[in-house]
């Protein structure tokens, strides 16, 4: 790993592991459980995402000399731990869902069984890239979901809080089937079909639109989408015809337009009608510009003409759930389950399974000892990485990853697919596991 | 440079770059302004960041063997394409307000006069860059005026959105004068103190809340902050001051405790009483927990015996504006000024100086050939960059900017500094650039 990544890391991860050092007790086995705590508004589930990274994270996880020397630097760690950690490595386990799975509140996406010390050191990392592979792929599943068979398209990277982000979500965009990626980088590492037509600022390094097009058209050919909105969008229509004319001349069918502002649906159905009454059919229109999964929703109900959808900021940010409330927990320690009772902040104690109804009428959360809730229940968590090294469930590519979100899609109930987070999942507690839960809060009020 | 931080692109900046290389354009001079459209709701203001970053990219800018493969591998692009970009570097020039620096809506944060191929390349990690730290530095600074002179620290590692968000929070942390982050790569990266407490899980992983105060206090005496609220927190309190006294009879004084739960306001001013007739008037209360900066000013209104704000989520996600407006838009090439003008996407066309009044009585947004407005106004926009290299003024220090920013923000008119965004900046067109643009849609009308 570029070294400086092991540092990626709370203070305290730390002055904890020093602690724990100190009084012996950095081999003792925890488990950690990772899990979101509520929907955000709108959602009525989740697609976990992450896990592979982490992983990946978890099995580089070393500290070179320039890291320890930066450790040093802090003055606050003892010579004990620096030279712990330059000779540290990840050698727990994680059960995880697979990646695309889909998830409700409280169910754990990972749990980490580990030595205490390496469990903890891994809670920055783990939460970060869970809590932002989860949401985004979440985010990418519902727009994928609203365009009802029509290309979706990430446009974010200008647009992602940082190119991590803008990776990870070219990253979720393969995983949940989206059409294609603006970012280069992203497109080249996950292997997803790049994607892009003009900015405005194409057209208007030239004398005039027509002139802007026929320069794009004449090196791009059936591969050319054209802006036609940066002045005026039916002048811009026009040209577009102009412009495809001449390349139909030459034996060369345009690939579409594109619309970047105003009432998309109203200047897609003038346009559509536009070149279909000038002779083409097939060029596809492309909107863009401000849309996220709703306005995507609306556009496909009114019967827009558009064959695609370019989508930035939403995808990136969306504004009703930006981030996921997600938290990484200490559930059991030398095998005993412990639950923390913060208000508002429980979190249900143990190392854990969760069963899947195979027709989907419920979730069991149930402590992993436990045998499965009936036959018709299949587990979700399963073993990816042991001792430190992926197991073979652990390295499924991203392309395997994206068939078992497809499967799962599909059959998901139609009312948890709904963008206005209305369908509800059950999540039942096991009676073992309720049972260790009122166990811990009788022997704290004892 | 990474290499493959050059492919932090989206594909049309490639396939413009083709087309002006096809068409002999790719050297036509161009600028290329950078600003905010609008300010989200809330905010009166913005504080400038990210420019450093950007400006490394630039001077760093190559592609090397295995990018130039990786774009050939796209199948799209012309080998005389690929031939050039394996030769290019940045040969522009960069004005910019320096970091740290308020700015307004429309105001230029940047302008890149560059050959057209090379400042339309450089748009999506400018734009990416500049948004993210632009909206971060803001809501930083936000937090710290919130706290009123109490301190306030970055802990949200966890919850930004991916590795790169969580870097630069700690770098804008920095830059804005927070007390420090828990992030420990951003700590020694960027020069902050590095912070931190202990997590719910180590006080659960010993046998009672006491044996785990007792364990970190053993090891980090008085830098010992010990988290009281993992079950009741006044009961917390009195661990934490049964702790207190067995180190002060060792001759040793603890720092603090922390409250991550409940209503911090009522549990700060209990345990503030509780610790002062224990003899403790000096240990300090830190508060986490879904703080925004909204809530910090609530609890300093109510006079709350807060010492320090621990701040996670929201200063990497704030709910009311967790993204920013941002555009990179073509505003002159050959000289000539343009601008775009599709339905609620206008720009200021030309070369820009961006002038304020000393008093602050008002900005002047006027051409960057205009002379000053008045000789009360001075200009924000710097070279920063000549000729693809950092001038002097492009390589001031990161406490450089944090000294100019604190001025900037020690003399910003208080209406300004609110959190309800109430306060409003005037920013004047000069009548030059009005006229400009006035001449720009009569040309279009006509």
């Amino acid at each position: 790993m570029p070294g400086s990544e092991a540092l990626l890391v709370d203070l305290y991860e730390l002055t904890m592991a020093d602690a724990y050092r100190r009084q012996g007790l950095a081999e003792r086995p925890a488990t950690f459980s990772l899990f979101v705590r509520e929907l955000p508004p709108g959602r009525s589930c989740l697609v976990a995402a992450g896990i592979d990274d982490v992983l990946d994270w978890l099995e580089r996880l070393s500290f070179g000399p320039e890291e320890i020397a930066g450790l040093e630097r802090l003055g606050l760690l003892s010579r004990e731990l620096l030279e712990l950690l330059a000779g540290l490595r990840f050698t727990g386990t994680v059960r995880a869902v697979p990646e695309g799975t889909i998830v409700f509140p409280n169910e754990p996406i990972l749990e980490v069984d580990a030595p205490i010390l390496q469990a903890q050191l891994a809670e920055t990392y783990l939460l970060n890239q869970i809590t932002l592979q989860t949401a985004l792929a979440t985010t990418a599943a519902r727009c994928r979901e609203a365009a009802a068979g029509r290309a979706v398209v990430d446009f974010a990277l200008r647009r992602t809080p940082g190119t991590d982000a803008g990776m990870k979500l070219a990253r979720v965009a393969g995983l949940v089937g989206l059409a294609g990626t603006s970012n280069v980088a992203g497109a080249l590492r996950y292997g997803l079909p790049a994607s892009g037509t003009m900015a405005h600022s194409f057209v208007q390094a030239f004398a005039n639109e027509t002139d802007a097009f026929r320069a794009y058209a004449a090196l791009f050919g059936p591969r050319t989408v054209l802006l036609v909105d940066t002045y005026d969008t039916r002048q811009g229509v026009e040209h577009a015809i102009t412009v495809a004319r001449e390349a139909r001349a030459r034996g060369v069918e345009l690939a579409g337009i594109r619309i970047d502002s105003g009432d998309l649906g109203a200047l897609a159905r003038a346009a559509r009608e536009a070149l279909d009454a000038a002779g083409f059919p097939n060029l596809q229109i492309v909107v863009s510009g401000g849309l996220d999964e709703h306005a995507i929703a609306r556009l496909v109900a009114s019967g827009a003409p558009i064959d695609a959808f370019g989508v930035g900021a939403s995808l990136a940010l969306p504004r009703e759930a930006p981030s996921l409330d997600t938290a990484y927990k200490l559930v059991e320690i030398d095998g005993r389950p412990v639950r923390k009772t913060s208000p508002g902040k429980e979190s249900w104690p143990g190392r854990k399974q969760v069963w899947r109804a195979r027709d989907w009428s419920e979730d069991v959360l149930a402590l992993a000892s436990e045998p499965p809730p009936g036959a018709g229940h299949v587990p979700l968590l399963v073993e990816v990485m042991r001792d430190g090294r992926r197991t073979e469930a652990g390295r499924r590519t991203l392309a395997e990853a994206r068939a078992h979100f497809a499967s799962q899609w599909a059959e998901l109930p139609a009312a948890l697919r709904r963008l206005d987070g209305a369908g509800k999942h059950p999540v039942r507690i096991s009676p073992a596991l309720a049972a260790a839960a009122r166990a811990l809060a009788a022997a704290r009020d004892a």
